[in-house]
């Protein structure tokens, strides 16, 4: 399991949000309340939008509690649309192109969450990967592959939810292929810097935590609150997706799992 | 807080200890359960002797838990002489240096404690240090500094648990001089390759946890018992310090803190 | 371009030929004097075979020139057959998991060269790995997939020279149906811990340098001799591979290119 | 050796000077033309001043030539007052503590050069260290000590030319007292984020090289031109420094030795 939190609003700097609040990201690294390990100590990322037209990354493999770099990073920059992760790796090796966030174009994409079963699948599912999005894969986790599928479907014209759940309804077919008794969560962000997605799926209707606060300005998703007591923050519910944009209150709606998957 | 193991006895595969028991030095690394915080991830280091004079020694800066490179190293390499430390950075920088163990010539130290007041004593123990010692410093550690304090006055002559009394009785001094409340506390382990002191004080009598176990061919001494339910695990007496010997039944005895400091 | 060695013999300090001689493979990570880059500074490793039936792998990101993990390791470790590897990389990142030598089981292998044009043949080489290998791959690089390939050969019965040969033939084979005009160039090593095998191939007849030494007791093969002016080196011609077996002499063959393949 | 760039002017993202040009300091990394060894491969350091009256500080352990996350800060950071550096170690570890640039509060500096005969007066140097800058020394290196020795003087109210020089000189006279035969070099810059300072000294008139171009909105300093065929760089000569300052010529001056240093 992982920690996580993506913003949307006024700039602010990372900090804010990362390291300085009561129960910050990088104080989840260190004590997470609501997921079975409370040390997230696994490598880290932060990814921005800034005046470029693709998102600043930096990832790194030290825990996050203790990172100069990023302490400092996060008092420099400011953003008004950013991603951070703290990782907990499950198998894969440690490594930067291993952390969340991962970023192909101007897309940016952090997952908490599963596939059961994976190398049982993993060969179909990376093969299924377009030519132009098998040779942007750059590390080796189950996560990289699920975004660059969700790319694909939406290089193909799908909005990004449809292209989600095609992407999530595929792994689940194949994984009941491979008779996986394992479940596919799916906790995670994705946004091509306007427009943000955040999902809490999962096939056992067990995903990770996820909430949202919604202020004036300020749009912020995280596994966990990041201050202790707000009563602002509320659920994600299972099973939904929200979609956060400028100008637009955020909407929050059912996960357009494919009727055979959700079947499933 | 820290965790550390040391060994001493028939020659055994690292691995024995530090990874792959049921409460292994790694698996303290990420769920200790007799200190204030259960992850211990800011790097990790082992020492051992093998068919040179002086120490390897592997330290690195990832977390102990998922360092492929460690369990390799402990794979492969068989010591009858060993030290291993997974760190909780306290304030200093996490940097192999300030990695534990620390080896200097044959010599080789690792601790788990606290300098009460460091940064008011800092200056005036670093300053106490003999030319050849200050050069040898590597890192910017307190617990170095104690190591090359100790190895100052076994330089001069002292029998080591001697010498470690002297350093620390100073290192009182230095604290009361400046008015320092916080407690000294010193759970260590120090060698030369064929003996082993391992020491349990702190001024305040709440030194962190030690255990030894004496089995034939074998002495183990860990901040935690490294297997569950075993019943040859006794603790260290608080103030006391152990000595280790090829052929000799471990002793136990009172550290002979020096009547000043005890008075103090 | 990347330097390496290989030795077999009486079981020697690493450090002998990887740190201490005059021109040591970590001299030639900082002055590499045949070929393109003088530095090769993009990580390191070194494999071993000790008292297990798996080597021993410590590799690490960091330049080797200064790596004091690995300057311990070397002058401790003593073994009769063993690798060591400087890179500098070409095109995929720096991580551990891309870093040589690599290992499988008993096996292990290590390379200097490129497969042009491995953009455009990444996808099928890949997907002509059999499930057991294509789950072993840990890292990204091409040279890990030459050396699972040839495992898979080998699994299948192959002499571990033919099954290096219809790797190169099969890679060659999907280059010219790509229209890669780029050179295939293979200089690597390959052992299962008894026999060793050094291939110095290209089918542009530019492979990398390769030499060996045979002594009694000892027989180094290197990228580049480490020491100067000792007239005991000779080059492995291009073309052709050696093998080294304990009891036997050297012998140095043609490589067996399959006749399509040497056609093409 | 190492080599550093310093840049004032007009707010430009970092990248233009760091990664993108002709032979920026990233290509500097590995084929620097004026020094003796060409790779500097040791780590690397930006500093830069943004929104917030201290600087942000990005160092680290890799080589520039391949570090995705210095590449992709510099790309998304603009600013007008930066620092940048590449390392190439003489002695003291690799360790972010150490790599350049330093800062403290508001304060930044970076150095090129030596201490001749360090071992012998590193401690009387450092125990002239006023207790607030002995407790801001984080890492080992001789460059920091003469950094904070130099912000000593200047808190005291020195012109900061004339601190680097009673600091210079100061350290003359230890090296005269111990009999260090060795040179004394510093090839340097300080800033405060709005006046930048860069020297080029030494005591046997071999300083390292440093240039600088002096464009509308724009002065660079840099160890080397980072472009090459343009003639508006000109060489810093030896035994002065240079004024930079917003709104005002840059003023190349002699440096302020003291008579004393001066005639040593």
């Amino acid at each position: 399991m992982c920690r996580f939190l993506a913003y949307q609003g006024e700039p602010i700097f990372l900090e804010t949000l990362v390291c300085a609040s009561e129960h910050s990201l990088v104080h989840q690294s260190l004590h997470a309340a609501e997921c079975k390990t409370a040390t997230n100590g696994d490598g880290f990322g932060i990814g921005w939008y800034g005046e470029r037209d693709i998102p600043g990354l930096f990832r790194d493999l030290r825990p996050a509690w203790s990172d100069e770099n990023l302490r400092s990073v996060c008092t420099q920059v400011r953003s008004g649309q950013f991603f951070a992760h703290v990782r907990a790796a499950t198998g894969t090796v440690t490594s930067r192109a291993n952390c969340h966030p991962f970023a192909h174009g101007r897309w940016m994409f952090m997952h908490n969450g599963q596939i059961g079963g994976y190398a049982q699948i993993k060969r179909r599912l990376e093969a299924a990967l377009p030519d132009e999005f098998y040779h942007a894969r750059q590390g080796t986790t189950d996560s990289e592959v699920l975004f660059l599928l969700a790319l694909a479907e939406i290089a193909k014209g799908s909005p990004p939810p449809e292209a989600v759940a095609a992407t999530l309804g595929f792994t689940k077919m194949l994984m009941r292929d491979a008779s996986v008794d394992e479940a596919l969560r799916f906790t995670a962000a994705l946004t091509d810097g306007e427009t943000l997605y955040c999902f809490r799926v999962a096939c056992d209707d067990r995903p990770a935590s996820l909430y949202f606060s919604e202020q004036p300005g300020a749009v912020t998703v995280a596994s966990e609150p990041v201050d202790r007591g707000g009563d602002h923050w509320q659920a994600v519910p299972r099973g939904a997706f929200i979609t956060v944009r400028r100008g637009t209150a955020t909407t929050v709606a059912p996960f357009p799992w494919a009727a055979e998957a959700v079947a499933a």
